[in-house]
């Protein structure tokens, strides 16, 4: 695995030959340990496959980034390749809203995007997490620019309706989590003191963790108490002179207060995988990875390609499909299918798979979920609260997160997004129409940032489970079905395989498309090198 | 204070007053609350001074950030400014080494950057917090483009040397994180059980920190046990289909060993004020900003003018300065002089100042601080180990720091940052010639990451003890200097004013140095208009 990675894997290797000549086996786990090597496994390129295509074709059904990577190694590896893509560009769920763009949902109003030159939302995937190493393969391979995208802030805001003692004030997570873990450390500091630990522990381990927890909560050297610190911010910044001169220190939220509040819950020790710094974004939009996909392969894509039905033989696969432009049929016959449609959109297809696939498909659900893009004319989130990047957490109904954009810093103008809410939320909301949407999600806002409204330019929304030809933002599974369907999804049907993100464990994610599409076109290939 | 922000200073002063029209004062307390306002006053913007310096001249000694703030700002004034600067450039300690830059050690070899083009170090200041309104006022105003700068990040590295049982390990910080407080978590969690803490705490109190507690350190449902969490990393990280699937969780490191080790004090509970998120850079270099000014001032600024006495009477100021283009002396004589000379410069020059004035310069101690820049022809820690920016803390000696990039991502080459460090350490390092320094860092880096000698190309490296015009890193305060001399370096002496980082409480970063200036050209005004 990591066909691009040649030259380091040889030079790692290189070396534990040798630490294992030297050291025997001891040395060499040693080594691999230092390393890190015992940890991380990561699907970090595409499988190195032997043998070739030539003269083997593939119909693959979708243009999300499933498709696209499936059509662009398996054309490498020698096949012809052919794409039907229902919609007129490519990318599936992987869209970037900026001027111009349009979306009708079913049964909605059209939308046409109003946003600045230059300003945009990803209303798909917004995030590449450095775990993927999957989709950091392709945006280095085609030199893609990204930067950062700020996914943890500390000095972003936590804004509670329901937050007890805590409830409609705009906490920073730094103050929370400095409070919090001081407090949660003096009363520790003070239990090992008071030796009420001293048959959980060692005299020298107390010792060692009191130590730990002084630093952890910076606590004070005389009493162990905690009494705040610079990290929760000062009431009055450092600064030059006299006057700040060395600022003025804030005092720390009360313990029960917190307690009481639940708002310690918000955060945790450390962010969940995948969430972690570094977080990535392309420069000027999602898009530009299906948009360097489709360079390299779009010439073999048919667009508006909406497929009718797949039937599968002994030699062969056929599909149907209705160009949506013409209203005219079509037919593709190859010698093997990759159907990357969604569940949600194959169930509706007329297919000869089997009861046992049928119903699987069938089986999965698929998550509703709603994000709105609400450009501002100031970014008052910087100007007037020092907000770069990231999120505002809220139990604001429908709401969920209101995250600030990680581009065009210090400009005039920004894209937030206003909402980003799931399950029933984002059901009840996307029963409305986009302006009153917009509405919604202002008369959220300002609540917490006063200057929302007045800064209010124009809205995008979507709500993707009323998104055609996706019906949901991605598979949801559960353990019954992980265990019932799954296996038999991913077996697929003589010369039919499925793949997409809904066969992975990296769902909503395009690093389980991609690394869906790899597994499943070795498996094709496995089968045409029979 | 802060004239950029009109608009939005008057649209939150209006709700205030609509808030107390209705609620009273109590209300309009709980509004500032709500908003934020009670905290973070920071100096966002040059003091708005009324009256004009038209007519008056003033002398200011230096072209580091100080002096580039208050020619910029003296001028809009009416002032008629005139800058002396020793270097050819403008800048002061805000330098970037890229490919040609020149710079000779007092005593030193010469180097001269070799780095590939859009490759550089920040060896003086590298980085701008959040909270230095003071320095993102003027990348604002001057448009300088900002990408975030990664301080923080979870997946680099911790290395020790001597760390007990973790030694010589390459721990991730979100595995110490996640472990060091899931098992504290459980500890206390424990003692709740144990009704150890009935005294401290209510019922009430209790259960809201046993589900606190459970959330911090994702303790087992059942017997509170901590037993890891995927936000520490995964063994095998999941994936798509069968294998990887779900992934495979990995192992805690012992409470035992993390005790034994000290590495948990490596991190605490928040990012100390002011290293949090968000940190920027500026593309390019941090160097943009002094260029910005110059673009400005430039015509103001007399390079290679080596300031060589101060004379001050009642009615004005007479600056002599050597020209070290051609040696020949020259004379400058104002109405006011702004000397921002770091004091270990300005001790040496011949002045009338009083012998108190004088004393107070001599003692103030400057910072021996080294750093070197190392390009590599691969990201190896891109590619190897999935570091993207952030540190590498280390106890290996003269290091104290490796830090990655955080610009040109997946890019081939890098350049990173080999040792960061201060004091006893720096002055060590400052001893070695060039190569030595590189050998120096080469060989401690080795240690963390094999591919590091492999992949080096070119070094440069400072030592600002050893930097003619600087002597130092920055100004170094005790709590006797603070109260002694620090009063009376800011009060000048009559038409003469100090400013700079070294009158500031935040001693090292430019914001330091522009909020000084802002304050002393304010009181050079005052004098000025009284």
């Amino acid at each position: 695995m990591g066909n691009n990675n040649t030259t380091q894997s040889v030079t790692r290797r290189d070396f534990l030959y040798r630490a294992a000549a030297v050291g025997g086996t001891g040395l060499l786990l040693n080594a691999m340990n230092a390393w890190g090597m015992g940890i991380a496994s990561t699907m970090a390129g595409p499988p190195v496959l032997s043998g070739s295509g030539k003269g083997k074709s593939v119909v693959i059904l979708g243009a999300g980034l499933a498709g696209l990577t499936a059509a662009y190694e398996m054309e490498k590896l020698g096949y012809k390749v052919q794409v039907l893509e229902a919609r007129s560009f490519a990318g599936g769920r992987c869209q970037t809203a900026r001027n111009g763009f349009e979306l009708t949902e079913l049964g909605g109003d059209p939308q046409r995007c109003t946003f600045d030159k230059g300003h945009y939302i990803n209303h798909g995937p917004w995030r590449i997490p450095l775990h993927h190493q999957s989709t950091l393969h392709y945006t280095r391979q085609f030199e893609i620019p990204l930067e950062v995208m700020v996914n943890d802030n500390d000095h972003s805001f936590v804004y509670l309706e329901n937050g007890g003692p805590l409830s409609k004030q705009r906490l920073r997570p730094a103050q929370i989590k400095a409070d919090m873990r001081g407090h949660v450390a003096e009363l520790l500091a003070k239990s090992v003191q008071d030796h009420t630990l001293d048959r959980q522990l060692t005299a020298d381990d107390q010792r060692s963790l009191l130590d730990y927890l002084k630093h952890e909560g910076q606590l004070e050297a005389g009493d162990l108490s905690y009494k705040g610190r610079t990290g929760r911010g000062f009431a009055v910044n450092p600064g030059a002179g006299m006057n700040p001169g060395p600022g003025t220190l804030s005092d720390p939220l009360g313990f029960h207060d917190l307690l009481a509040s639940g708002v310690g819950k918000v955060y945790s020790a450390v962010q969940d995988f995948p969430m972690q710094n570094t977080m990535f974004q392309p420069v000027g939009g999602m898009d530009m990875i299906p948009k360097a996909f489709e360079k390299r392969v779009g010439r073999h894509i048919k667009y508006r390609a909406e497929v009718q039905s797949i039937r599968h033989g002994e030699n062969n696969v056929t599909v149907t499909y209705k160009d949506t432009a013409t209203g005219k049929a079509g037919t593709v016959t190859a010698d093997y299918c990759l159907c990357t449609l969604p569940l949600s959109t194959l169930r509706m297809v007329d297919t000869d798979f089997s009861d046992k696939l049928k119903t699987a498909i069938k089986s999965v659900a698929y998550a509703p979920v709603g994000k709105i893009g609400l450009q501002m004319k100031r970014r008052f989130w910087e100007e007037d609260d020092h907000i770069y990047g990231g999120h505002v957490l809220t139990d604001l109904k429908g709401i969920n997160t209101i995250s600030l954009p990680s581009s065009n810093w210090q400009k005039k103008k920004g894209v937030v997004l206003g909402y980003y809410n799931y399950q029933l939320n984002a059901i009840e909301v996307s029963g409305l129409t986009p302006a009153e949407r917009a509405e919604f999600a202002i008369a959220a806002g300002e609540k917490i940032f006063p200057a929302y409204r007045e800064s209010f330019e124009s809205a995008f929304s979507v709500a993707w489970h009323r998104v055609q030809y996706n019906l949901g933002g991605w598979a949801e599974w559960n353990d019954k079905n992980r265990q019932d369907a799954y296996p038999v999804l991913l077996e697929g049907e003589g010369r039919v395989l499925l793949a997409g993100e809904h066969l992975s464990y990296l769902t909503g994610w395009q690093a389980g498309a991609i690394e869906s599409a790899w597994q499943q076109m070795a498996r094709i290939h496995e089968r045409a090198m029979a």
